[in-house]
């Protein structure tokens, strides 16, 4: 101990720490003296590192007595440099004080400013700078600040006498309270503190800084603090330092000021430097806009040289970080003083751009830019927006999960078929449901959006939308759906049929009537940037598409094959289901035979299309998964009609619904278990891939779902390998393909050597891998899952992002038992996941071949890929 | 191939073979081979080889030229030392052809016999035997035989001509049919053999004999002899032996007989000759049930030379093979020659009277003895029986899964309450279901057996009736329930309401009318087994049981302790409900404590009762499993009462039941979830385990369920060990406890070595573990596993015996991991799998602590433990 240092100076050519010490100065500490180093003018101070919080809690919470003795050395280094004393009562020395981990973390105390006055030092600051009411505001500000984050009083406390002031003498802003009324409202202050706390407002500066520094290793441990560490995978950091710097003020009258500033325009990323200021002011008033700031360029005219310095460090900066800057400045007395600096939070449109143009500026490499843009970021220029500044003054009725993203407004409805019809008549509207089912697919295609009470982010419905592309907002507990008196409500809030709502479906906002909506716009830099991430990516990317639109809309994003088909969602529309209905209901082999010779020419067709815009990508073609049950309906009425339409008596369908019922669908009879039992469906299912792919040319990849034992793959691909045969023998052209399976049964992870004796390839099916793997299942999870992850219990949803400890164990073991079998076999993905940046990692370091995502999320792949590439070489 | 040899000679004093052989010459063949060497008089013949069988099918139904020779050489040999030869027409030799292969297999072909006889032939044997009557009756019945399983004409096609020859004659029995009669029914026959199969019925006997040697080899692989061996297991055989016998007959006249017999009995064990005989008959006589057979004993008045020799060699035998034999013999005019014996079959009751006497009378070790007796046929010693004659006679009506042994007489009824009240009354009912829910156990409980409709050998009934010890069939899906109308359907035959039924739980057969039943009685043998069982298996034996009756049960059957006690089985009865409908209608926290409170004593007396009847014996407690909507009604009529019952109204109720309502509840919000949403059940139930335990001094090991993230144990963890140290507090007394999960969940097993950081022991719940890893639910898996073990996908249900492939892959990372972490971690099982003796070999291997199973398989599981152990020394 005796060797380490615990804290480091910076400014005044004396800066101490360097950029490179991060974790131990925090991202704040070791930007301020990076630009001390710079020579960048910031206002001097001293850091104490992250070890010392560290310390502080392992010392219960307490300090070793070195480490205050070197805090007091860096506090008279820093009295000496400033030529002012804490607590002097003639011209002291103030100071803020905040913390700054090694990563960025709104859950902890932030800043205090002013420190180091008392009622004797507020006098000192009055004279000097001649303006009473700036050093009465100071101290109120303080004390308010102080009492609040270091002492514990509610600022509403606070609020209500400033308020009271205000009220007394009849005004409206703080700004029009005089010296005389800070002076009481001072008084005010100091005896809450007394009333709430049972202790004076300590008047000792010393003992305000200590206080402060507690205050902020305290702030550490505070419950939001570990809740967002938690949320945002924040790991293994010792703790926060803390900062305490000397104060500049931006309200010295009128040759002060101060501001905020990006290097280039974190809307749009257009390289200009895009920033706002007050003359006369401290920073919180550009934030309270109670008086509006100047744009950037004013500066220019109002003071010249401080213009052109700022101009000049702020190019400095950006070269020096190589990323666009966000900055806060102060200029006292027209000095220039560069508080902060740090990489700007941007759009994903700002990203793209700037990283694109730092590339051709040749700022940073291919490389960096690719690793600048948030994957998931990207469909925000996929997707309809909610216009951002209408945004803010609109009122949230509701929030469900954002289960496919974009926005979408539209008239109420609470049917498919109604969605149908009001859609022909040319109006817009939005899909309300308990949740959705098979039978609701043609309504939700119509739907600009769709809104469920019930069901998680992989839903029915939120699966169904991402593939479409279209909004959804899932699980949305707070609505109450009352299909019958068409109308939801939301505790006391009733909304009607007819009535207009919007939907946020990345943030899963919903609210009340239209709200404008932005379109997006893919620029040339997207397709620039995209191009990048190709170059660097090892994983292929597919697309998960069961119909020509989605395939079309997949490829136009870069999609490199079909991943996954899903066969079945071609069965539920219009005469299809009516064939699909006729098999089930079939009391025997022929009857079963002649309904799917009627369903022969439809799956053919569907096949010759998707084959048809894949052209030569490889297209992997699920066989028929859901359990039989789904295609049956299941309320009386519905029933009645089916009972009409096909002649079959309404007792003896109830009866065959009856039968086919599950306890438990998911572990049912579905799957190759399908395939099997009903061997003439996979025949059907063969036959119309092969003839298509024999008209097309294409190779197509056939997938055997739910595979748990070899001999049910072996049974299925008997099958598969025969009608194989059979078709060309009858064709007399020979064609590629490839049989494979799914894994998404554990035991199919666990018996892959096995399986890859059989098969070509393997699909992980992660969402039911998830479900049986973890033993919860996606529709019903919602009711525990949320708290479980607020509980921490997982990091995530783990339908969102993948478990790799439990369920990754199960895709590992597979990878290499299949690999120990056949060492060239081909893996994918074709979960949710798959288009799950940090999945797509997970996938990249395991070795899978390639992901296979919804249409819309292909370019998240792609850039994710490329990260993982990067990130992992 | 050269230096191979494919043929061995077995009798007079000529005999190569030994009985060693038994995969080279087939169990028959090695045991001519045996019983010629012992010196006892074996019609002398030889074996073809198995391997003989593997080449003729790699050689495409065709043998290579040295084994035919090799045959010629045999039969010249055979023709030499019985002085006759094959087809000669003075005094021809004849022979019986039969297969054998190393396991007894009832698929394939078995005999021939007579073999050698045709239109020239029968004229000598008629006049050498002086018995033209016998030659022709035996050349019908060898042209019969021949005609059917050689040369593939239907039984029926004989059977026809023979019944139309009494009835032309007037006459009922074969046996009345004289030499014309035969002769002319012989000509019959071969031109009934030209007309079906348009070949001539072949009269070179060298002919017939390759065409009988073809047809042996040839049954190897008919579709009964496969898929016999895959229903029995049986593996890695090369094929069947020939075994071809000169042939010696009973039926030459008042000197000759023929007779089976059992060294003991083979009903009750007792040590004395069982068996019986018939004089101037052929063995199919003895079978046909004709004549009335004699006692074996009767014998030594008949033929007192033959007898004493008989008795000699039976005893011989019996000290040769140390084991009980079933012999076959024939007296040829005054000779006595043994036919064959093995190893006899026998009851339960008879397998351990024997096992024990074969210790006592120092033939066999305890180790012998106790390898001896089937584990899973001493549940005939604990259950009612039906008995066997009268159910010979008994016409069964419908079959469904053996679900819970033993045998059931009563009533039909169709509800719980029913069931009840009729019992009360002093009827015997048999309770009728479509399937069965937690709210029909005391219903079950006051049956004396269970029928259902659905569900496997782990439904509810099945789970519930096997702990109860009770007579179940479940799965019958042949019956169709109409509960309202109080009568179930059978194709045609309506059972009503009020009608006897007899079920016999341990074939799943189902019997209209009343059937005597056998009560069992265990005898001191059984005692003596166990006992000597015990001494050698490694593996503890617990029980799974949830009220004291069920404990006691197991208890007096050897359990040592309660593997599992599902607290959830407490909550159904009378008032308990209706506090557990409280708490789960409870809207706020406050709610469900009150609720809760009211539970607290009657989950503490429950297990003080259990904690007393255990005594010093461990007591594992399984929380809270299943999802809360189990305990509330689903149809309108319960709801109804419950609303009145609860001052609830109907329609909050039903809002409330489909809140609950779960897709998929085996992967929803039970076990340890519930605890982990609502604390206060976990505390409650830890609370009245704590105060039972400190009362009766019990060491509890409390289960977590469902566990598959270690932050589930730690919070569940937590609480428990809270509550302990306020009980222990309060009633200022410490006791020891042990904290420990259930590895159920395929993730569970996966992280275990993190699990047993937390976990002082694990039990796999086996149940759940091939629902989750299998991915198929117990409940809905009927549908197509039967199937599925039909087509040979899976060998056999893997919800009876443990799927060692897939789930054990499971168990063993679970036990390697957990070892990993905590060296002494006690691990258990108590799925259904802990009672079956081919899944507790497997947890022997792996090493687990103990099994535990319901209290009526305790006694399998401590015999199959043993016999793990002694298998695997």
């Amino acid at each position: 101990m005796a060797n380490s240092k615990y804290v480091y100076f910076f400014g005044a050519g004396q800066t101490e720490g360097k950029k490179e010490m991060k974790s131990l100065l925090g991202g704040k500490g070791a930007n301020l003296a990076d630009m001390a180093e710079m020579g960048i003018p910031v206002p001097p101070g001293f850091t104490i590192t992250t070890e010392v919080c560290d310390l502080y809690y392992k010392n219960n919470r307490s300090y070793p007595k070195e480490i205050l003795e070197e805090i007091q050395k860096n506090l008279v280094k820093l009295e000496k440099t400033m030529e002012k004393k804490l607590g002097d009562p003639v011209d002291p020395l103030l100071v803020s004080v905040r913390s700054g981990a090694a990563a960025s973390m709104p859950g902890m105390m932030d800043t205090i400013l002013n420190l180091g006055l008392n009622d004797i030092s507020v006098l000192g600051i009055a004279k000097k700078t001649n303006n009473e009411r700036f050093a009465w505001d100071a101290y109120r500000r303080f004390i308010q600040m102080f009492g609040n984050v270091v002492m514990g009083v509610e600022h509403a406390v606070f609020e209500e006498a400033l308020h009271n002031a205000k009220k007394t003498k009849g005004i409206e802003f703080d700004t029009e309270l005089d010296a005389n009324d800070l002076k009481k409202l001072v008084d005010t202050y100091k005896k809450l503190i007394k009333k709430e706390k049972g202790i004076e407002f300590p008047q000792e500066p010393k003992k305000q800084l200590q206080m402060a520094i507690d205050a902020v290793f305290g702030s550490w441990n505070n419950p939001r603090a570990i809740s967002y560490r938690r949320l945002n995978d924040i790991k293994g950091l010792l703790g926060t330092a803390v900062n305490i710097q000397s104060m500049v003020f931006g309200n010295k009258g009128e040759t002060s000021g101060t501001g905020v500033a990006f290097t280039r325009n974190p809307s749009t990323g257009e390289k200009k430097i895009y920033g706002e200021f007050l003359m006369n002011a401290q920073g919180e008033d550009v934030v309270a806009g109670i008086r509006t700031p100047q744009q950037i360029e004013q500066l220019a005219k109002v003071m010249p040289q401080c213009y052109k310095e700022f101009m000049d460090i702020a190019g400095r900066l950006e070269n020096h970080y190589k990323d666009m800057q966000d900055m806060e400045f102060t200029i006292e007395e027209g000095k220039l003083f560069f508080l902060q600096t740090r990489n700007g939070k941007r759009t994903a449109a700002a990203a793209v751009k700037a990283a694109v143009d730092m590339v051709n500026e040749k700022l940073i490499t291919k490389e960096e830019a690719i690793m600048r843009v948030q994957p998931s970021s990207l469909d925000q220029l996929l997707h309809p927006q909610l216009d951002p500044i209408a945004k803010k003054k609109a009122k949230i009725i509701a929030k469900g999960l954002p289960a496919s993203p974009g926005a979408a407004v539209g008239e109420v409805v609470f049917t498919a078929e109604h969605a149908m019809a009001e859609t022909e008549k040319g109006k817009k509207v939005i899909l309300v449901r308990q949740e959705t089912s098979p039978e609701d697919i043609e309504g939700m295609n119509a739907a600009k959006g769709i809104l469920t009470a019930r069901g998680g982010m992989t839903s029915h419905a939120a699966v169904v939308a991402r593939g479409m592309g279209k909004c959804c907002v899932s699980g949305c507990g707070d609505i109450d759906v009352d299909e019958k008196s068409k109308q939801f409500r939301i505790k006391d809030l009733v909304v009607k049929e007819g009535e207009f709502i919007t939907l946020d479906g990345s943030t899963g906002e919903v609210f009340l009537g239209k709200m404008p909506v932005v379109d997006p716009e893919m620029s040339g830099n997207f397709v620039t940037l995209m191009k990048w991430a190709d170059e660097f990516r090892k994983l292929k990317v597919r697309t998960n598409a069961d119909i020509p639109r989605d395939a079309e809309v997949a490829v136009k994003f870069g999609a490199e094959g079909i991943g996954l088909c899903r066969t079945e969602h071609m069965f539920f529309e219009g005469k299809r289901i009516k064939a699909v209905r006729e098999m089930i209901l079939a009391s025997d082999l022929d009857g079963r035979k002649k309904a799917l010779a009627k369903l022969l020419p439809y799956q053919k067709s569907d096949f010759t299309g998707l084959f048809r815009i894949m052209g030569e990508r490889p297209v992997t073609i699920r066989l028929l998964d859901p359990p039989l049950h789904e295609f049956l309906p299941q309320e009386d009425k519905e029933i009645m009609e089916l009972s009409k339409e096909m002649k079959v008596p309404v007792d003896k369908l109830k009866i065959k619904i009856a039968e086919l019922h599950e306890f438990n669908p998911m572990l049912g009879h579905r799957g190759c278990r399908l395939g099997i039992t009903f061997p003439e469906i996979t025949e059907m299912q063969a036959r119309a891939i092969f003839e298509a792919a024999i008209e097309t040319g294409a190779k197509p990849e056939i997938m055997v779902p739910l595979v748990g034992h070899l001999k049910e793959l072996q049974n299925q691909k008997e099958i598969i390998v025969r009608v194989a045969a059979e078709v060309m023998d009858k064709k007399k052209k020979k064609i590629d393909y490839k049989i494979g399976t799914m894994i998404e049964v554990p035991r199919g992870a666990l018996v892959a050597d096995q399986l890859a004796k059989e098969a070509e390839f393997f699909s992980f099916g992660t969402n039911d891998l998830t479900q049986m793997g973890c033993g919860f299942s996606r529709d019903d999870s919602a009711r525990f899952l949320k708290q479980y992850v607020e509980l921490g219990i997982y990091d995530k949803d783990p339908f969102q992002t993948l478990d790799k400890e439990g369920v990754g164990q199960l895709i590992k073991i597979a990878v290499e038992k299949g690999r120990s079998t056949r060492i060239d076999i081909k893996l994918g993905i074709c979960g949710e996941h798959g288009g799950d940046p940090s999945s797509i990692e997970f996938c990249h370091i395991v070795g899978l071949s390639y992901v296979s995502c919804s249409p819309y999320r292909v370019p998240i792949a792609r850039l994710a890929a490329a990260q993982a590439a990067l990130k992992n070489k």
